[in-house]
């Protein structure tokens, strides 16, 4: 199927080596062909698929060259949208790319919606939803395992076991069928009701242990979102630095007129660390004295995961105490501070405090207990196994819900036959169930619901 | 000619649809080929010049596949660095592509150095040096005149100028050699003088008229930097805010471990505006508390242009003309605004302390006089007519200070010529201005000024 033509930049904003024009749609060859200007007078419309030409952009209404550029001319269906697909790479300036778009688009080309390539690469069958889903999981992962998962989710891993676990509900229904067609015969009921109640255990487990996954999925996709809290002075700023210096810092900003950084990330053996509020530490070491205000507590609310940093050197003060209050319930790792310098601390009293949470000394300034921190941190969410890369991660908030009602669903069934239910009932409660699990990889999904699902796409995918 | 094998992300690094690796080199197909699973076991090296190909990267060390990609195959030497040249495009994420880069090093490609596939490109003659300067001026070039600018250097304008200079000389230095050769000739001498100065002075006027539209290029290259200035509560950020939302700033950072932002750009009319501590306008509004202190002082001093805001409803103050003296002898175009407001202040007093300097009376609020202050802007440093597109603009200041010395020295030839002074004297000053001259496009430059030159450009150009 061909659509309207669109048009988007498909490399990140900035400046780099090439950046990328990419049009996709029934005209997307002739438009790219109106502004090429190829070597020897080459057509674009005359070129074999899958190849590059090279040549200028000629603006029709100077008729001056607009820019160098390297034309991939892709026809479909072998193409990510299964449209014909034109990539136009030029130079890797703001304004440069941002000439050649408008060329493009004053062509004829309709400037496309966030996430619109994708979307047609699924609309057009190419892909299910699923695995549009985890392309923009890939463009976002911010850690090797969480590209892995979504790797293989795009790869079909998870689209897979959905339709397996659909087929086999698929083939209980069938034989619900048999039953309600024949319901004079005894001995099919009996069957039927052990094959059903097997099945659904099955179809049951096999969605546990998907929601199993879940979990870490979702740390692995959206990443840990921490907070260091502690009084001032007792080495915020160096933990922030240490965590930073040893794994690199991906640091996730918006640009525009505003300033506000607004994301953080650690890699921390293979977890990803979203640090929040980490403009506060860096600039002011002032996070305690906002404790009580409202926006402080609200980060602390947030957070997954809270290091508490202690000051080895100093008595405990109330303020510590309070601390250990306000973090009461969460998933804290005590970290005492400072053990270069002569004790102070009353460690006892700390363990009392720190309860069951993992207690951790270090010397940031010296380099000392941080491997332990970082062990602590990846145990405390993985367990000590972090499951290698071949294993099927739910991360998808989307998909968590859709399996918890598919859980709810099949449970719902094989209470029913248990209890004897008469099995037209059972047979919505299979049919919902397989309608839930369609809905995770897009079928039988609402259009509204996949326009707002690509909408928060990035622009260009 | 074909050098090592050298790789680079090549799109600017963040979350967008596509990024790049590219490859350059004698084995960059082959590296490429041992990571590429194609459909249908398809081989790199056996694959046409400039087409596409679908497939995996397999991570050799784990037989896993790494990443969805699309390869570009393009053999030199019609490549941009006429060697063998792949691009690798991958899902454009911060991990994906980091990944592929790390598959392609550990496959045998060594990182390349900033600029290195643009000095191949220089070193295998595709381009002389200006164009390869260009090539960098146009990725950061910060409005359409800058690029277009750019873009004629690097279609080689520049270049064409300077060769037919330097062919002029070489063609007066035959003539001087006939001189030389045969001194008998009284009237081959006279005629001799009379053609070298005509020549000479011909020479002298392009580089003049060269060197004329420097100051105008170097502004289009790389930015009027430019300081708002004033007493708190003037309307700083509004005019920021105003001069912001009317063209689209350009922000400029630098991801790392800090959060600096370095530079803002404001497109006027075409002169791109470098908008110099817009940061500290934002937050404080403080810059006037912090004249005298030398950080500011050191601000001003680097600014292109001032814009001093002074409050029309209120008195001017001791501060205002404070201000006034610090900006003495700088180019400042002087804006009184709030003008929706009764007035309170001196009119006549501020004329007298603008002096010669642009007055523009504004009400940012009701988005008053914003028209005539971006005029006046423009028409400070364009004198009102910023030329078209086809003309040649000398941007960069190494070509500057070279034309500086090559006039110096064509000048000294033309003194000599009329003082009389020996013909071989004469030979040296014209030699010495054809070699100068040769540098900006290459010709005779030392190589450290070449590795120099590149090392200042983006990685994986």
């Amino acid at each position: 199927m061909q659509l309207d033509t669109i048009a988007a930049i498909s490399t990140p904003m900035g400046e780099g080596a090439i950046a990328i024009v990419r049009l996709s749609g029934e005209q997307a060859i002739e438009i790219a062909g109106r502004l090429f200007q190829g070597v020897g007078g080459k057509k674009l419309t005359d070129v074999a698929s899958h190849t590059i030409h090279y040549g200028h952009l000629i603006d029709p209404r100077t008729d001056e060259v607009a820019e160098e550029v390297m034309v991939s001319v892709m026809k479909g269906p072998k193409t990510f949208t299964k449209e014909d697909v034109v990539e136009i790479n030029c130079h890797g300036g703001l304004v440069s790319v941002n000439r050649v778009l408008q060329l493009v688009l004053n062509a004829g080309a309709r400037l496309a919606d966030p996430g619109e390539f994708t979307k047609r690469a699924f609309l057009n069958g190419r892909i299910d939803l699923s695995q549009a889903e985890a392309v923009m999981d890939l463009i976002r992962a911010k850690t090797d395992r969480a590209m892995n998962v979504a790797l293989g989710q795009m790869e079909g891993r998870l689209s897979r076991l959905i339709s397996r676990l659909r087929q086999e509900i698929l083939e209980t229904l069938a034989h619900v069928e048999v039953n309600i067609d024949y319901p004079e015969y005894d001995d099919v009921e009996e069957m039927t009701h052990q094959l059903l109640i097997e099945k659904a255990q099955y179809v049951r487990d096999e969605i546990k242990k998907l929601l199993q996954t879940s979990q870490q999925g979702k740390i692995l996709r959206e990443g840990l979102s921490t907070v260091i809290v502690g009084r001032p002075n007792v080495g915020k700023s160096s933990l922030l630095n240490s965590l930073v210096h040893e794994n690199k810092a991906i640091v996730t900003d918006i640009p525009g007129t505003t300033r506000d950084v607004i994301e953080e990330y650690v890699n921390v053996r293979g977890v990803p660390l979203r640090l929040l509020d980490t403009a506060g530490i860096r600039e002011t070491e002032d996070i305690v004295e906002r404790i009580g205000v409202e926006r402080s507590r609200q980060v602390l609310k947030e957070a997954d995961l809270l290091l508490l940093v202690l000051n080895y050197a100093d008595d405990l003060t109330v303020e510590d105490e309070n601390i250990f209050k306000a973090v009461e319930g969460m998933d804290v790792i005590v970290i005492v501070n400072k053990t270069d310098l002569p004790q102070k601390i009353d460690l006892e009293r700390v363990k009392e405090l720190a309860k069951d949470h993992k207690l951790v000394t270090t010397s940031l300034l010296e380099d000392v207990g941080v491997d332990e921190l970082e062990e602590a941190i990846a145990a405390l969410f993985f367990a000590g196994s972090i499951e290698a890369g071949d294993m099927t991660y739910v991360s998808n908030s989307r998909h968590i819900a859709l399996l918890n009602q598919s859980l709810y669903s099949i449970e719902e069934a094989i209470t029913n036959v248990q209890a004897g239910v008469p099995i037209d009932i059972v047979q919505i409660d299979l049919t919902r169930t397989w309608e839930l699990l369609g809905e995770i990889i897009g079928e039988s999904v609402h259009e509204s619901l996949i326009d707002q699902l690509f909408s928060q796409f990035c622009l260009g995918k």
